[in-house]
């Protein structure tokens, strides 16, 4: 039996909204009440041409596929006109090891994954009522993160706030093009917004506690290294409730963990994400709540899986 | 670009064993002057199936690729009908992050690999004028040791002794029809040999120290997990050189660690087996030489970096 390789374009078809949305709430449903297999991720580093490459295996028990996840990241490549980003995810029996499928999607379903995790969760914790949004960075996870979470609930005005004003504008462009209501913004401005999406690679906080109103929800996405930092630990010390996809990650590479060390809050602060898509929390009017997402291997499982069935049926 | 995938049979034309032994010796040399890149494993179980899945990555620095190798055991399949392992490796570019092909190898590189190693360092520690040789086990690795030893000094005589007598004769049987000369032995018999090598799973030393001989030398192969155990620690208290391929591996996982926690040996007793290779060490006619492998990923990026030039050339 020759293996199966899916390309980008198959996957792209398979892997619906729906589809997306479904395996990665379920996953992470799963993940809360420690349903999942999840082992440290394996990490190389090549200095000399400023690239890495990270492996994570997740599984989702009782799932019949497990996966293994090669993402690379060589920061040289645009200089040279080729994509930064590459990798494959390979979908392996979790009854008899056998590999079943190498879907060669170049990062797309991590990217999908993200978003629908960033947009399932600030959707359940943000209020009913809330409808301007703020994103900062202005990469395609900013991108992602409105259109996916635009599925979910009715957006009236986006606020993009990037280093880069013209990229910033561009995001906009683009955004309105597909008939949302964007435009660039300051820091402090964007972080007045009722909904406020971090999606940079910043290691520092990229907006301050004080310019976040009474009321708004935050969710960070671009923390995935322990020098990350987007949100300022006061940010947390303000928050009603603090919500985290993986406690030890959260804690070890996330906002999260910088809010801890720097006391803001304690290590036993956070409510899983699953538990809150499963009941959301009553939050009253005027609480800020907060999320910390650092991506859970379990959920590249459970799209993978849910993909290849769709390819194969 | 679609990406190409190997399939065992071309792999297995290309993977000559000049190839394979150049690719292990310069890489374990490399190693042993920490020049090579080898991240902890990622591991994941399936108790409900018997499984488990180990990721092994790995890059000799400046090599043009480098690799992430995926290989699952689930050791229910035979009674399926199903061979107990698969898996693969991904040859990934070190200058741009490009997954270059998938080796779709189930394994056989890795046999390979520890084949050529077992036999390179077997014959650089043993004295010349060894001439028999013992395998503990009866599995795929002992024949591969004998075989691989083969190509590199002639054995006049080979022992094997196995918990099963009649797979100890089987593969004598084998190994005979390949033109060597070879009987099943009781483990005292064998441990008297001149080259001893243990190629088994088990969790308790398979040889007594006090049946090997002056002047011998013994390989350790099969242990690769903290609870396997094939060599008593007073061998090891015995042997006027002990080499290993990976000094933390081998504390950690090894028989040498063993050796360490039994306080027969100190955990700085060790000489790495890339400098043996590179300049053997004197040896006295009398002493007793052992060496601990568990395995390394440099290997596997070096002969599945070498078996793809040639299957690209």
């Amino acid at each position: 039996m020759s293996m199966p390789v899916f390309d980008t374009a198959a996957i792209e078809r398979a892997a619906t909204a729906d589809l997306v949305f479904e395996a990665v709430r379920e996953s992470l449903i799963a993940h809360a009440h420690g349903r999942t297999t999840v082992p440290p991720p394996l990490h190389l580093r090549f200095p000399d041409t400023d690239g890495d490459c990270h492996v994570k295996a997740g599984w989702v028990t009782g799932d019949p596929d497990f996966t293994v996840k090669i993402a690379t990241g060589f920061y040289g490549n645009p200089a040279a006109g080729l994509p930064t980003n590459h990798g494959l995810v390979c979908v392996i029996s979790a009854q008899t090891g056998q590999v079943r499928a190498i879907l060669d999607d170049r990062g797309l379903l991590t990217a999908w994954r993200t978003a629908a995790a960033g947009a399932l969760i600030t959707h359940a914790m943000a209020r009913p009522d809330a409808t301007t949004l703020a994103v900062f960075g202005t990469g395609e996870q900013a991108r992602l993160q409105v259109e996916w979470l635009a599925r979910l609930r009715p957006i009236a005005a986006i606020l993009v706030h990037g280093r880069s004003w013209d990229r910033a504008r561009a995001l906009c462009e683009e955004l309105t093009a597909r008939g949302q209501h964007a435009r660039p913004a300051s820091a402090e401005e964007a972080a007045g917004a009722d909904m406020v999406v971090t999606t940079t690679p910043a290691s520092a906080p990229v907006l301050e506690s004080a310019h976040v109103r009474d009321g708004a929800h935050v969710t960070g996405i671009g923390a995935d290294m322990p020098h990350k930092n987007e949100l300022p630990p006061a940010l947390f010390g303000r928050a009603a409730l603090i919500a985290t996809d993986d406690h030890d990650q959260c804690l070890h590479h996330g906002d999260f963990g910088h809010a801890v060390r720097a006391g803001a809050v304690t290590a036993t602060d956070d409510t899983p994400v699953g538990l809150l898509l499963e009941k959301p929390a009553e939050r009253p009017d005027d609480a800020i709540t907060v999320v910390d997402l650092t991506g859970v291997g379990a959920l590249d499982a459970a799209v993978a899986s849910a993909v290849l069935r769709e390819l194969t049926r």
